[in-house]
């Protein structure tokens, strides 16, 4: 459900009739907030939930977390955090007993995570850190055109400290096998960014291109088919490519959320399982105003049934 | 005409007649690599050139700066270097005793220029030195989106060491002036981006905002409708303000050619002069080839001819 405070529970509402046409989508968060959301912003009767195991195609589940209280819409604080912790832990128990297939989140707030004592940045990293993951890509998607961060939430400042040929190959290969093995495209063809303006041009606008061609030169050694670096700013008007890998967090972003904001995905690469998320932040100026678009959360929940689907088909 | 041995003769080739339309173009290049691309990609009658000052609308001029002799299209080298160095300081020239309105730049190559041991980083630079301008600002823009960039052509790692509060009100304020006496766009809005991703997200990842936040607030004070500074992934998928303020290269640029690349026009603000240019670099690897496309010349050259009517209006 996310952050309570936020947008996910309107986005919930607004979207779980129609994710439970094809499975049973499994809310994990906070039956008061939503009731409380639904009285406020909509007319008629609402969805049913059920509780976990008792629900069907066209039935959604919920399992309830804890009781935020009276929650402020748009103020997000500490509690708000510590709930979208909770939320985040439960789902994750979930997936270890095999009660769900895979986990699609709603947005949380950084600083209320961080004010409630969680030692992360955000999901992905939470979800890496207990799904065991070193070697995890964050990769934001939008039908055809997606792309892997080669780092993700880190200051600017330190993108080009952390730009190494180690991590330029590891987040090629791991997209490379997801591209494989989660979306089904033999032999996938990748494309990467530079770091600097130019990709350097030559070497006349910073060096840090030469890790860059270092890590695909490794992945090309391991048959994977990368190419780059190219000028990050010219490569993006047309999707030639099955992938593309950015070098950090707004390089990455801008070009996909430019192109199909609405439709933007979130996609953790590398962990033992199946997790999609929004593409967008918890909405706190829009929170609680029924102006949520929930087409992210739609577009995330089917990648992460596409995504099952596959594995399922190729190891049953 | 840019670099001989890049895209930037075929683009004239393709585009002169056209231009010819409303006003006279000057070509300030090289007759004899026109006619050998003339002789390579085209059937029938070349374009007439005639002399400076012989022209008419429908008849353009061309300016022989110097004869490069037998270039190779594609390969670039010092020799090129010095000839589009030649042909801006030659259109310099023509600006300054009055002979032209503005001057539009096709691309050069910035390997080639360093080579041929021009102390400038590129155009812009180069025409800003050359026009006694410190305040000047790059503006990429495609129709309604107008994109101005605090840092330019600098390595991504000193991106975060340049931004200053001053170095941010100038470009806003130097954008706000040019919108308002180039564009005609009175009490022009501006949204400026953060630096670190997410503008930081309340400083969790990275502090340069507060930089940014106090040059927003410089030109608050001077009556600026600025705003931000925003997270600059979230930022273009729509255009609801005049014009934007990237804090670099790439996070500029890539949101301008994703949305609109052969139509994206480089304009430099805060010169003396009107200067446009082309979005795009030399393209070495399709030059003499006839695959240029030269919409974003004849974008630059209706830019300019729009600024050069609207400030004649304004001062007469």
């Amino acid at each position: 459900m996310g952050d309570p405070a936020g947008i996910g529970g309107e986005l919930i509402l607004k979207a779980v009739e129609r994710l439970a046409q094809s499975s049973i989508p499994v809310v994990v968060g906070d039956l008061s907030v939503l009731e409380r959301l639904w009285s406020l912003l909509f007319q008629g009767g609402a969805p049913a939930f059920r509780p976990l195991h008792e629900g069907s195609p066209g039935s959604p589940e919920l399992v309830q977390v804890s009781s935020i209280g009276d929650v402020r819409f748009g103020m997000s604080d500490a509690s708000c955090g510590k709930a979208s912790y909770d939320y985040i832990m439960e789902a994750l128990k979930l997936l270890f007993a095999g009660e769900v297939a895979a986990v699609v989140t709603c947005p949380i707030n950084k600083k209320s995570i961080r004010a409630a004592g969680a030692p992360f940045v955000g999901h992905t990293e939470m979800l890496a850190h207990y799904g065991g993951a070193a070697d995890y890509v964050m990769m934001m998607a939008a039908g055809p055109l997606r792309v892997s961060l080669a780092t993700i939430h880190v200051p600017l400042r330190q993108v080009p400290v952390l730009i190494t040929a180690e991590r330029v190959f590891k987040t090629i290969a791991v997209t490379a096998r997801s591209l494989e093995g989660d979306f089904g495209i033999p032999a996938p063809r990748i494309k990467v960014c530079g770091v600097n303006p130019h990709a350097g041009e030559q070497g006349v606008m910073g060096d840090e291109e030469e890790a860059v061609r270092e890590g695909i030169d490794w992945a090309r050694q391991n048959n994977i088919r990368a190419e780059g670096p190219f000028s990050a700013d010219s490569l993006f008007h047309k999707v030639d490519s099955d992938a593309y890998v950015a070098m950090y967090h707004d390089q990455g972003l801008i070009p996909v959320k430019t192109r199909a904001f609405a439709r933007t995905v979130n996609i953790t690469l590398g962990l033992p399982f199946v997790r999609t998320s929004v593409g967008h932040g918890t909405g706190l100026d829009i929170a609680g105003k029924g102006e949520a678009d929930p087409s992210s959360l739609i577009e995330a929940y089917r990648v992460a049934e596409a995504i099952c689907a596959f594995r399922s088909r190729i190891a049953p």
